[in-house]
């Protein structure tokens, strides 16, 4: 279990040639998201379309639901692709869709996306509540289930609450420290220092609005950020968690921030800003390697940053708790 | 494989009591029904109800995705519970929704109710479709995936089309020749002689409507009508599917033939029938065997009519066709 190539995000406009590049990548798994703003009945379709998918590219992609099957996709050349929500929208107001979701393969999922949900408050809102009484039960059904709680779009008290209630360790799948970049989307020391001292991971995002410099940031000093990183979590709770968005046209970038709740009449028209020149896709990923290596890492702390930190966290965490878990009754 | 007791389908107002019931009628699975009418999200609820039901009641049931899943629950001295829907209204317009309720466990599914539906036609239209280009389609998917098409409440044409057009065996989980009680949500002869020669089964109803005499009907003229029936399709094509519907209110007869998308101002209100004085609930199931004995069935015709055949008939059926099947991708 060494050497494994993970990204713990991504939204690409997903086609074979953009599935070709994750194993041009090395890639062998990748967190995809199927939800910013859907609620189930959408979400369904999205898993629909999924499957379609990993038939049709069977050659390049297989799904995953456990670490075994990354194990498996390894061997076999292939792609493990997690299902995952950046919002709890799915599961409506309904606890019992969180099972039937991981029924479908969902694996990962935010308690809320940049608002507020029925579950925490989003980094955008003034008031965090912190978690519902809905969200501490959905925390414990996932923690029941074996589902991944993700962090990355949560107010600071909100995440901080999941952190606390949570029986298992969570993750940030894709954020950057506002140490190094300050904007209100990055991680407070506060949320670091508690992820990193649960168990938590952290996927670093390569995502230009999270970069210092923004699209100009060089490998230089990304590498160099995650050395601090490292110093204050440790450099096994760190993991990549590209944010990328392969091929998406612009119109993505209203979608994710004004879903349909929002008329975002004061919001400009949104746009992907240019990748960095050394991370425009996944056929860079393997290209992270040397400068993690230039900014002091071991080559064993390099494996772990790139995939097998969140290999082990997620051998762990994708299993369920103890009896009465997924659909076996 | 051989004294098994099963009943193709029963619609009751579950309780810790009626699920004693079943046990106390020494039946080891049950084909349940989870829609008359609901779409796909109000479905996705009932199977949220059930799965609570499985873990609330998991003494006296289990979970059925499988014949391994029926011996299972002999060798534990459970009911394995079957799930089936009466319409097809829950995979609305979406082809890959009969895989996604697949994954969920659902296994039977009538491909029309009463009226007309996106596949094919309800005995109760003047006009009778056979199948609609949706519904070749459907017929097919259900065959590649494992899941029994069921015409119980299908039109004739409707009815025969889908036996030529299945490349595997079908089912009418509860019905009754109409030679016996004829009553047009009875099996014309022609259904009942197709449904034979393809390897079907048919369930027969203990509903009063669908017997000669109704509530009065008696155990004797019953039996004879089995005989008569194996002596068309053979006593290995026939279970029984009792249609029982303990513990409703009589509104729910209403909703069974209305749902909400007739106004029917010109239906009287709905009434259960009373059972037969030898056919109460799931306790006297038992009772039909020597009934049928003394219509001349071997001990060993009896099993079969009263489980076997139809453990014999899922055992095939419930398995998927071929490669690419169910959630492996």
């Amino acid at each position: 279990m060494t050497g494994y190539r993970i990204d713990a995000l991504q939204y690409c406009n997903w086609s074979g040639e953009i599935l070709a590049e994750l194993r041009a990548g090395g890639l062998d798994a990748v967190h995809v998201t199927l939800a910013y703003h859907e609620d189930f009945r959408a979400t369904v379709s999205q898993i629909v379309d999924w499957t379609a998918r990993l038939r049709a590219h069977a050659g390049l992609i297989r799904p995953a639901r456990t670490a075994d099957d990354i194990f498996a996709a390894r061997r076999e050349g292939r792609t493990a692709i997690l299902f995952g929500l950046q919002t709890p929208a799915p599961i409506e107001a309904e606890i019992g869709l969180v099972e039937v979701l991981h029924t479908l393969g969902v694996r990962i999922m935010q308690i809320t996306y940049n608002s507020q949900s029925l579950l925490a408050s989003g980094y955008t809102e003034a008031e965090d509540t912190g978690l519902t009484r809905m969200g501490r039960e959905v925390v414990d059904e996932m923690n029941r289930l074996g589902m991944v709680i993700d962090l990355s779009h949560a107010g600071a008290r909100s995440a901080l609450a999941a952190i606390e209630h949570s029986s298992r360790p969570v993750a940030v799948t894709h954020a950057n420290p506002r140490a190094w970049c300050d904007t209100p989307r990055n991680l407070p020391d506060t949320v670091l220092r508690a992820l990193g001292e649960t168990g938590g991971m952290l996927g670093l995002s390569l995502y230009p609005h999270h970069l210092a410099g923004g699209s100009d940031c060089t490998l230089e000093d990304f590498a160099a950020m995650v050395a601090r990183t490292a110093e204050v979590i440790g450099p096994g709770r760190i993991g990549i968690g590209s944010d990328l968005c392969r091929g998406q046209p612009d119109a993505v970038v209203d979608w994710m921030r004004k879903g349909r709740w929002t008329r975002g009449e004061d919001m400009p028209p949104g746009r992907f800003p240019p990748q960095p020149a050394w991370f425009r896709d996944a056929r860079d990923f393997a290209g992270l390697g040397p400068g993690l290596r230039a900014a002091g890492f071991s080559a064993d702390e390099v494996d772990g940053i790139l995939g097998d930190n969140w290999l082990r966290f997620l051998d762990a965490a994708l299993r369920p708790a103890g009896p009465g878990a997924p659909t076996d009754g």
